[in-house]
């Protein structure tokens, strides 16, 4: 069966991006390290772990128009799939297809029949995240927590109904303590 | 060298208390889970060391009410500065004595110089924690977080300035994840 995982950096203070994020900075004023532990041998060792366990991703069309698809080297190698009120043909790139949905629950049934029974990935933004959560359609929330106070920017929880965790797991890499947490 | 430390329980969404907390609920509407931790025998150990760190202990007004001065038997067994507009006669309770100071850089330096040479504890509320942050007055920031969306309540961060923090040591006890970080 594939879970649904809610997998995104944030800071301590609970930011997954610094203020006045954009096309030219993807992590907002200050945000860049948020993503320092991908610099690090053995953050991109976990990343690449966690991306193995995963056989789609859903995401925003925010992060995509952001990073421009991850390039054209199809970052992702599965299937992509991006929620958005524009809906236009898939775009393939390599080996990454992104397909574009109206809506956070098609979106996850459509990961979770793209998947091949690996879990589906949700990679952000704060919005997707948040609405997946809000309908009870995740089943774990992976944070990447990097060492630092914003102060502000985009915070990935902003109001919500309350909801019990279980802790799964706990991996400090050099720039981020990661938690895994089972929703429910 | 007295450090002074942060130290306080915090959900995964950033709240030390959910909504509406008072006399009756310190912890606010379903914020009890937040302390769970101190329940199980490790969490009890992990409370005790931190404790036996600490030479002095800062806290707010509305916590000192909110727990009567945590009970008559004098339960900090140090001495506990109380930051409050309205400065009352020092209150000894077995051998823990409040006093009562006007401001929280008063409050810090009253307990440097009480704390023999050991840590100081800032232990909440969120405003007195974010004003110890802002005025650059903490050392170390010690966050016990609990597995738990609270979704509203009183949030530990709320704005205030960026800064680095340098991860010291995660600690994970069976209802939560202990981090502490250098601030700076």
């Amino acid at each position: 069966m594939s879970d649904v995982e809610i997998n995104i950096t944030v800071s301590v203070d609970g930011f997954v991006t610094g203020p006045d994020p954009g096309p030219h900075q993807g992590l907002g004023a200050g945000g860049e390290p948020l993503h320092d532990w991908l610099e690090h041998p053995a953050g991109r060792a976990l990343s690449a772990a966690t991306f193995a366990a995963a056989g789609a991703v859903v995401t925003s069309r925010t992060v995509y128009d952001v990073t421009s698809g991850w390039g054209d080297d199809g970052f992702y190698h599965m299937p992509v799939f991006v929620v958005t009120h524009r809906v236009e043909p898939p775009v393939r790139k390599s080996d990454t297809t992104f397909t574009f949905v109206d809506g956070v629950a098609p979106a996850i049934a459509a990961a979770k029949a793209a998947a091949g029974g690996k879990d589906v990935h949700v990679m952000g933004g704060a919005s997707i995240a948040q609405q997946v959560l809000a309908a009870g359609l995740a089943d774990r929330l992976r944070l990447h927590v990097a060492p630092m106070l914003l102060g502000a920017g985009t915070p990935l929880f902003a109001g919500g109904a309350p909801a019990a965790l279980t802790h799964v797991e706990t991996v400090d890499t050099p720039s981020a303590t990661h938690i895994t947490y089972r929703v429910g």
